[in-house]
């Protein structure tokens, strides 16, 4: 297939950034402006090999004492701005353990360690601030992570809302392990874990913005004991990556282009919620682009997607896991579809912004 | 000497916290108000032997992999709000990176790595995120760090100030170093690595509210190649704290509690430059609570004392250290001073707000 063949979606052109701009809400998109803002601004001053990676969480080696080898660390951070602060099936403090603890994994670590700094606007009742903290902990021992440190600081009415939570996460690699956005190859068979959309149309409705009641409950999880069950299963497994902000959409077009590889999608595959569905038809969005906080992509080789894709069945947060797509070699750092009417289209990443402060 | 020949200033009693309150500017004060915060909502939920232990950050070992000894961790997070952006002698982006980076060195560990999470206002200049982003790097560069994780978040105009920035660090504690505030022994020395004020003063001049131009800056530095030096120099050396919100007051209140010892100071050691104490005079502010962010506090055996400051005069940010008072056993938990007129008083902790926003 050559590219003359396929119908665009989405914005293709760059969005220019220049130093007389300013801050719109699609730069904390998760989508095309802020990759360029990060492209432009974060990389050009704080660039080094572990954030050059551009992956869920930056991957390091503490140097060798005295010959001695030492464990990869996976160190991550996701600043958490939510808004409602409580939705259907979570809240910040449940999202902002997740979060973190899900990107930490997703380098194939094990995440063991959460800090959480806390924004706390003057004038938050006490009893809410004690709900999130209380929801965090929840969370925290699912996931089997210790909050190690912590901080409050407090800004006057009107500088923030209600409250924001920034969670750093660290883990440790073992040796033998190596997971990341670059090593999708050819062949390799794409798994996603379950329905997508679920988040983000929660907190739509938790907003009152959907117009009607649902269901529906936000996916938010901790996936590193689905993650664990997957590695002991295969030392095949390439890439995962939890399709957050942005969606699956952008979390595919970001492996593409860091493997020079092309992912090839049924759309018939791709299990949506009917509520999500409806949700979106309504509203206008595509549930492609619409954020998850419970579900992961997993890329692999094709001798081992069987096995993985029963280890995942048997595990919580994978009940419904289900290939979606294969890695092709052409054409290099793309995304496309083949929709149920057997055309194929190019998905791109999400160019704007969908819904702000999601996560 | 007992309580009854000692004169109380500042709030002694505790300051009731129910669930019906609401947050105050207070509780980000990192006086009595946060720790009532702390021990009230943080710690019973959270609560674990890392967090409990109350340091500048937490300290972990890793597992041990297959009877390999793996150096002690040492993480924290501090989260910035810091108004203006931009004061005399740093910006937010200075302070997000040398404040993460002191708090870690004061555990005696090697920081190696940061993550920084940023919430940005929509409307933000992108040139002012440039400059901080800059500024990052050149404290990071300063201080021997890498950035190796971010992320970045935007709400709504009205929903921020500009822009905050939450870091989290981590280090390696070498094997043999063990500094902590509940260390600190009645006999040893308490050394102060300069003068006291200048950070909270500085930030002041620059909201206009101070009245009067000075050529104060910021003290904010990393301080982690001073403390290196100080721990190749000694064995001996207990507790290092940097006084930052609440200042020298609050820190040494925490230490004397930790510890459950006294710590008794002097009066006319302590450093103050006068623009500083013409400042707190004119506002009514007592300079052994406003924060500092380039400063330490030592508590070190004293047979050690001498060699430990001379390598202090011999290293940067620390050519004005001087011994300011000692560590008694009684009266436990508290912190007094011996004035200039020859009294004793009892030096409590910052109980409400004196400047917020000033980190």
């Amino acid at each position: 297939m050559t590219e003359e063949t396929i119908s665009y979606t989405g914005l293709l052109c760059p969005v220019p950034l220049s130093h007389n701009d300013r801050i719109v809400l699609g730069h904390g998109s998760g989508g095309r402006l802020s990759h360029n803002l990060i492209n432009k601004i974060f990389l050009p001053h704080l660039d080094n090999p572990i954030l050059h990676a551009a992956n869920d969480a930056g991957v390091m080696q503490l140097s060798d004492q005295e010959g001695i080898s030492i464990p990869r660390l996976a160190i991550s951070t996701d600043s958490h701005v939510v808004s409602p602060l409580f939705f259907p099936g979570g809240d910040i403090g449940k999202l902002s353990v997740c979060g973190t603890v899900n990107d930490v994994a997703m380098m194939g670590a094990t995440p063991l360690f959460i800090t959480a700094g806390f924004i706390l606007e003057e004038g938050l009742e006490i009893s809410i601030l004690e709900q999130v903290v209380q929801s965090m902990q929840n969370a925290a021992q699912e996931a089997g992570v210790l909050v190690v440190a912590g901080d409050t600081k407090v800004v006057q009415r009107g500088k923030a809302d209600g409250l924001y939570i920034t969670t750093a996460g660290i883990g440790t690699i073992s040796p033998g392990i190596h997971i990341g956005g670059e090593i999708a190859q050819p062949d390799d068979i794409v798994i996603l874990s379950g329905t997508i959309g679920d988040h983000g149309i929660a907190v739509l409705q938790a907003r009152g913005e959907l117009g009607f009641q649902t269901d529906l409950k936000s996916d938010v999880s901790p996936l590193n004991h689905l993650i664990k069950n997957m590695l002991l299963s295969s030392k095949h497994i390439h890439v995962l990556r939890d399709p957050t902000r942005g969606g699956l959409a952008t979390s595919l077009n970001e492996i593409a282009q860091q493997s020079k590889v092309c992912i090839e999608l049924e759309e018939s595959k791709i299990p949506v919620k009917p509520e999500v569905s409806a949700a979106c038809e309504m509203l206008g969005f595509d549930p492609l682009y619409v954020a998850n906080e419970g579900k992961l992509i997993a890329i692999v080789a094709p001798q081992d997607a069987e096995k993985i894709l029963d280890v995942m069945h048997s595990t919580q947060y994978g009940e419904d896991a289900i290939v979606i797509g294969r890695v092709k070699a052409v054409p290099q750092s793309r995304v496309l579809m083949r929709t149920m009417i057997g055309s194929t289209r190019v998905v791109d990443m999400l160019s704007g912004e969908l819904l702000p402060r999601i996560c």
